[in-house]
């Protein structure tokens, strides 16, 4: 499998960090997304929407979307739960974190890191979701060790991925306590330094 | 099944459509999101993210996020593709259409249908990432009747709730002529009116 991604995007990590779990083998080829690589014609032709991370999976074909990537390449693993409603509500997280934590942690990081805005600077509405994801995230973690059960699956991946990086967008992580000791969870039990 | 649903939302009318076409039973409990009717405490109990549509399953459990839960309701059915890479094409289009097609496209429809504001003062980025996301539509419907292959599959069902109702953002159908006849076959694969 050959893995195109940006080692500075949370989204092409979760591939890397299931794969390497997993023990797939991958050849990662980085791209810098900021230069606009991913707006290439050869790229643009393996995944017309534009984006990282897209693989192309042994067989030659490609996919894209980092959580329908990490579904399919943990297929018939112990990272998705066996029972229905567990993997049903791991898909919830999943999609969740696309829809209403991702589009404000992820894009307040990455406007103070590589845009160099000034975190008092961000758009209110921006800091006003991301921290309300991070309370949705530390409620979700009250009974539970990982958002599903007593187990890690793909919605912890998912979600670690740029709750870890939280910081970098001006996000205090000891408002959140119990986020904040899963992700040293999550951390260890996929080997994410 | 119970459906907490708001049916000027595209997210909810996607539970709807598979329920019927599965034969599933359910009960559809309106509620007005413009109203903040969920916000309200009882909702927020089984919801905390105080997101439509949230179903309440047969067992009593909640489920949410439009597209997990159709997931989970059509598991086993012929909405979900037997092979592996049709099934991950099929989450690919189904988290695209949460990140880069809902924001956008159903974003613009609500501000001029719901909130009044005349299509013309839409923010342009808005416009424009929504005409993207129908032209990646369009593209990936260059090759097969249905978005993955053959036949309608939950990815048809995800992407056609808010494109169908793309001209009330004030975006022209005219201009994705495969996507405008696809929102056909899929409406009557369906029946949706």
């Amino acid at each position: 499998m050959e893995i195109y991604g940006d080692s500075k995007s949370g989204n092409c990590l979760k591939i890397r960090w299931v794969a390497d779990h997993l023990g797939i083998s991958y050849r990662w080829i980085e791209l810098d997304i900021l230069k606009g690589e991913s707006r290439t014609p050869d790229f643009l032709a393996m995944n017309p929407a534009g984006q990282v991370p897209t693989v192309v999976l042994a067989d030659g074909r490609p996919l894209a979307q980092s959580n329908a990537i990490i579904l399919h390449l943990a297929e018939g693993s112990d990272l998705i739960p066996q029972d229905a409603y567990e993997r049903a509500k791991m898909l919830e997280w999943m999609f969740w974190e696309q829809y209403s934590h991702e589009p404000y942690v992820a894009v307040a990081r990455f406007q103070v890191k590589y845009l160099g805005k000034p975190a008092s600077e961000l758009e209110p509405r921006l800091v006003e979701r991301g921290r309300a994801a991070l309370q949705r995230l530390e409620d979700g973690l009250a009974d539970t060790p990982f958002l599903v059960g007593e187990r890690p699956t793909l919605a912890d991946i998912s979600l670690v991925a740029y709750t870890r990086m939280a910081e970098d967008g001006g996000f205090a992580l000891a408002d959140y306590p119990r986020a904040q000791a899963w992700i040293g969870r999550v951390e260890a039990a996929f080997n994410i330094a």
